[in-house]
């Protein structure tokens, strides 16, 4: 199954596409979108629609995790983000793409097994379970492909348990 | 100058369209857009966005006024709205239209002269503004409708002092 990540952010938005049964997983794709910080903010949102557009058409995946919002302190950020989120959530409605959404806490449980993992560990497990030979230095891009991760991974364990109930 | 005025939300979403020259005001549409409560929130996204589109290549507006996104106490509901914004600004964007946002506040003092006023003093203002002989029933695209107003009047005004500089 293909599987696109998408890490939302006004100025940062990262992405990661996989192929992966669940088990072993191959990197097709990983990158940041950056926007303009002095552009107006629809303009930013049209950028990211355009770029997460083009990544969609060209790698084709089959389903699309994205990260829940949540607000920690600045209510002002998450709202923001928000709208990024909005617009992916709505690309991905368009493309007909199988969605699923997870908590930071689900997404580092499944890829690194433990829930409060930082960064570097995250990192360092994503270019073990891709096996490449070096890292993905971006942390936008590296939390796009943990979320493509974690659906590969419950969606065939899912999968596996529909099948053992057949 | 033709407005497009966009009340966010996840479940009702109200828009109005008016020519304005900032002064005498006509209203060209007026609805809301609806979404199924079951369905899951991408689609939801998609929906208001297929009719949004819609309005907008019906109506050909030149611009378009939102609502800013506020949290008073649930920001869960916030969160929802902003992704409808983002959806929003993201159409306004593609189309090319110029684009406003102001406070309720900002909105409401415009249209009634006064930033606390009712619910149903805006909808008989918007009334009589418009010069229609019935009120628009809808709160939702009466909301729509106070923002292009909002948007029409400031931009004239705008205008006159920019052509009194001149």
């Amino acid at each position: 199954m293909r599987v696109l990540g998408i890490d939302c952010g006004t100025g940062r938005t990262g992405y990661g596409v996989i192929d992966s049964d669940g088990r072993t997983h191959r990197l097709i794709s990983a990158g940041v979108i950056r926007t303009q910080p002095k552009s107006p903010f629809e303009s930013r949102l049209q950028e990211i629609s355009r770029e997460l557009r083009s990544v969609i058409a060209r790698d084709e995946p089959r389903a699309a995790a994205v990260e829940e919002v949540f607000y920690s302190t600045n209510v002002k950020t998450a709202l923001k983000l928000a709208h990024v989120r909005g617009v992916a959530l709505l690309l991905i409605s368009e493309a007909g793409l199988e969605f699923g959404e997870y908590s930071p806490l689900e997404i580092k449980t499944c890829v690194v097994g433990y829930g409060r993992a930082e960064k570097h560990r995250v990192q360092m497990r994503i270019t073990s379970l891709l096996r490449l030979d070096e890292p993905i230095a971006s942390e936008d891009a590296c939390d796009g492909l943990a979320s493509a991760l974690c659906h590969a991974t419950r969606r065939a364990m899912q999968l596996r348990l529909e099948e053992a109930r057949a």
